[in-house]
């Protein structure tokens, strides 16, 4: 690396500059870049493979387009890095006392280039079709880019997006960013048709994205930046809808990451210094989930592992998917489909069991409601990451217990340790009543004991610890905060009552009731927001008595890489601070 | 019509009856049904136009297939009224006493030959494909079959599980039933495509079901019951999937249906026998909405009217549409995209007005979340009859509040009236700042009242009348029942506080806390479920103060065709039940 100031990246401070540059310039930025990249994400963490995949095609969109007067809509926009670099926000890659400056999605409050918000897929041609839709109505001239991964085309509002876009009769330009691979290797017909596109240098028969309607343009070279411009230069200020299919190759640049590149996808801090490291085995909620399914598997239960694009969250890496081999299905980017091909299974007598991220569950509202409720099928489906974090606010994980809490039938449960998730999933896989919902504890990986709570008896809470005056509710990962309220107490001459309540959707009315004979306050706390969650419906109950009751949780706001101790002082989320509220309460 | 023991429908009380009968009998079957069809829905009112349609594919269906070993899945399942006659419930159709025993759409508790619980769109193909690979898994060799109408093909799930089927890798016959019209006109590339595949016999280039990977069959005579026996025939038992792509014509057999098919789709009691009556104008808060859109588009305003494939519910009719021209759009069936495409229209300027019924905005909770709320973009959304009815378990609009007031920056309006209506719907199209819902009223429709509140002033509660001891908060529709409750108190010498909340997202703290002064009691009442909903936001403000707080509203439960006396006493609904929980409260 040139440690001088004849770097071609010290010239760029925006699109403007990039179009001065000359080809040769322009690779020796890609170079640059990418290197940057290399060095920041293995020092922050974040998305590796799609970043350095892409460096050639932003170079050549910033060389043809006029961003911010053409508008560029990343999907899922874990691909913006290097359009972040070139558009005036380069120093978040290059000076390590910046690298967290700038979020890793896209985010129109650090620059006009970023049109919207976006970390969830599939978003893009429909935001996309709305700008064109919006500019034509109001008389622009401006060409809005749709940037979608092939991953995220499988989609539904992907597809729901080509389709009306395909009919809006005007400047529209979708370029399908495919490297062969969502996060892990992409699923389904399309992922097929995809693949046949490329092999025939796009001109294979019954051509999807003809038959949707647009012109279609294959590049085969995504990282021939001359190729890239000529073909750009060609559609740009088009008066029709086109599709650019272009070739490229996640993980560009970094060997390691180009042949193996699920691992690469997103990774964390440091990872690259640890390539050649023995991997230590490790446990976590996601290997104890395959491994319970695979235990089953061989005891002859036809269990479906069911992931939506996210295997390595719930522990399903490719050795796993291997051994259980048609007891595991990936259905790409999809979570409604993952939803009602769940409850389709156990209609028929199979045991699906789906694991979903808390942020992206939000796809699949009306599938969890009518696909799944409704039919009151015996799916199992597992909420990974839910809780307040100080994650982006694009991957907040905090609205999922209000989200499914409030639709009839489902039967949500909040593990507070180990020994009881695998209580409750066992119990979940051998029943066929409920849809069941279990929200995978954050917490507690080390306990050793051995649940027997028998979880049939829907509603039935936990009476951990009888005490007075003061009870806690501590809802799934929020148990160990209750415990540690009861410390705060004892010290103050209280004996709390400690409740496990277990199930979000629902209230144990005879313990809730016995509480009035000689409590004054009860206290809820749950890992995520307090508007329309669990502890509001203990409030409810308690309403026309004279039982206080206080609700802790999140509050309803996108927060965005807010610090956790920050977010404790806020949502009053520590002992001191319930205590103090206690105190104020009761005296 | 022969009145005599003679007729086919007689004979025929099982799909193994359909099997037994002679080529002509299928087509007298087919007439006696279309009969029985037209004078049933014409008394009871239901789905017209897809049911005569699906007649003669429905006998042939049964004819070919062995329901319910082999399964045929319904989308939306408002073409099922053949089926059901076929399947052992002639007598709902042929009896008018029981007319109303059968819900008009798949019912698994009616029989074994319905599968599953369906009445929002473009489910059946992933459902099927869990029967599909839950039967694999198990064992079975039955076939799977999921009938899909073109209108429904456009909704993301659809697309996502088209993607998926194609892979499995095992029986699986998706049968598009293509009449070239969803409720309104069908919208997009894949409505000209199909055009193209039907003006071509199937055989045009491009084919989008070859593309997913599906064997495809066309076949153009969707009501000659031989060839489609012949088809279905040579796909029964296939060990791979396919698309049956079949043309018919919706409202087949009754003539006005035919050629004018939108306002058949769905018909109310009698409509028949009012075909050729002038039509009488009339206002309804559809064509409110229509008329305030029309104004403005006129004034220059840049709005977007937005419909998934339901205009006729917002106004949104044929004269309207032609109109406004392109400030008009219907997206089809496509409430994630609607959403998105929203939010890309206001972030470009554009003022988009996309209308929803309450039951299926359920479809977008993540793009109300991330693509609107999170881009804090001001598009206005219209949410048309929520609230608590005696509809079908798959219709139900009590879910709306609590899906949509737990999201963060979204404002949520409930209007009393139509002054309130339709100066909440002025403001939010002039305003830059807010997403805003709109939960459009069911009553108020003669209020000739000037509404003159201003809006922006956010969470800001209409005190209607000061009183004392108990306060009244009736939340949009259900602030005439708040209303009735202050007549009965007054008879009881209370002379009560009456608060019309207008925001479902947000607390008039500074009112709640006035009340303290001099209340014992305050009652919210809301339009629909109490779950996550508004009154639980008030009674969690007054959680730790001596107010006492009682919530009325749906509970969290799937009701199907109850009738509104049933649910307004079990839900305590009626002035009379609430005076009597506030003697119980406060004595």
């Amino acid at each position: 690396m040139i440690e001088t100031a004849t770097k071609v990246i010290d010239k760029v401070n925006s699109p403007d500059d990039v179009k001065k540059l000359s080809l040769e310039e322009m690779y020796t930025l890609a170079d640059e870049m990418r290197e940057a990249i290399i060095k920041k994400v293995n020092t922050t963490g974040g998305h590796f493979g799609p970043n350095l995949g892409i460096v050639e095609a932003t170079i050549a969109l910033h060389y043809v387009f006029n961003s911010p007067v053409d508008k560029i809509v990343f999907d899922v926009s874990h691909q913006c890095y290097p359009h972040k670099m070139l558009t005036g926000r380069k120093e978040g890659f290059l000076n390590p006392d910046l690298y967290l400056k700038y979020t890793g999605y896209t985010a129109p409050e650090e620059t006009d280039h970023d049109v919207f918000k976006v970390g969830h897929t599939s978003t893009s041609v429909s935001l996309a079709t709305g700008l064109a839709k919006g500019r034509d109505l109001i008389g622009g001239k401006e060409n809005i880019i749709a940037l979608i991964g092939d991953g995220s085309l499988t989609g539904g509002e992907a597809l729901e997006g080509l389709n009306i876009g395909a009919t809006l009769g005007s400047n529209l330009i979708v370029i399908v960013n495919d490297n062969d691979q969502s996060i892990a290797p992409n699923q389904g017909g399309i992922c097929e048709h995809l693949t046949k596109l490329r092999n025939t240098n796009g001109e294979c028969k019954d051509n999807i994205f003809k038959a949707f309607g647009y012109e279609y343009y294959y590049i085969d070279e995504g990282h021939d930046i001359q190729k890239l411009i000529d073909l750009f230069s060609k559609v740009k200020d088009t008066d029709h809808p086109v599709v650019i299919h272009m070739h490229t190759i996640k993980g560009k640049g970094f060997e390691p990451a180009e042949t193996n590149r699920e691992p690469f996808h997103w990774i964390l801090p440091n990872a690259l210094d640890k390539l050649n490291d023995e991997k230590e085995p490790y446990v976590d909620y996601g290997t104890l989930t395959a491994d319970y399914i695979e235990q089953k598997v061989n005891e002859g239960v036809p269990i479906v592992a069911m992931s939506p694009a996210t295997p390595a969250v719930s522990g399903f890496f490719p050795p796993f998917r291997e051994r259980i081999g048609n007891h595991y299905i990936d259905v790409g980017i999809a979570e409604q489909h993952a939803v009602g091909m769940a409850s389709g299974i156990a209609k028929r007598g199979g045991k699906p069991i789906l694991a979903v991220m808390s942020s992206f569950i939000q796809r699949a509202y009306d599938q969890l409601s009518q696909d799944l409720a409704l039919n009151n099928t015996p799916a199992t489906i597992l909420i990974f990451w839910g809780g307040i974090t100080n994650a982006d606010a694009t991957h907040l994980t905090t609205f999922d217990i209000p989200l499914i809490s409030n639709i009839p039938n489902i039967v949500y449960l909040c593990p507070t340790n180990k020994s009881e998730y695998l209580r409750m999933l066992d119990w979940s896989v051998s029943q066929n009543e409920h849809p069941v919902v279990i929200r995978v504890p954050m917490v507690g990986l080390d306990d050793e004991t051995i649940d027997t709570t028998d979880y049939s008896k829907i509603n039935k809470f936990k009476l951990v610890e009888r005490g007075e005056k003061v009870a806690i509710l501590g809802l799934g990962n929020s148990f160990e905060l209750a415990k540690k309220v009861r410390s705060k107490l004892n010290d103050n001459g209280i004996n709390p009552t400690i409740i496990n309540p277990i199930y979000a959707t629902g209230l144990d009315k005879e313990l809730l009731e016995s509480l009035k004979q000689n409590h004054k306050l009860v206290i809820t706390i749950e890992d995520g927001e307090i508007d329309g969650g669990f502890g509001e419906k203990v409030t409810r109950f308690y309403g026309v008595s004279d039982m206080k009751v206080l609700n802790y949780g999140s509050f309803k706001e996108f927060t965005d890489r807010v610090p956790m101790n920050e977010l404790e002082k806020r949502y009053h989320l520590t002992p001191e601070l319930i205590l103090g509220d206690i105190i104020k309460a009761i005296g």
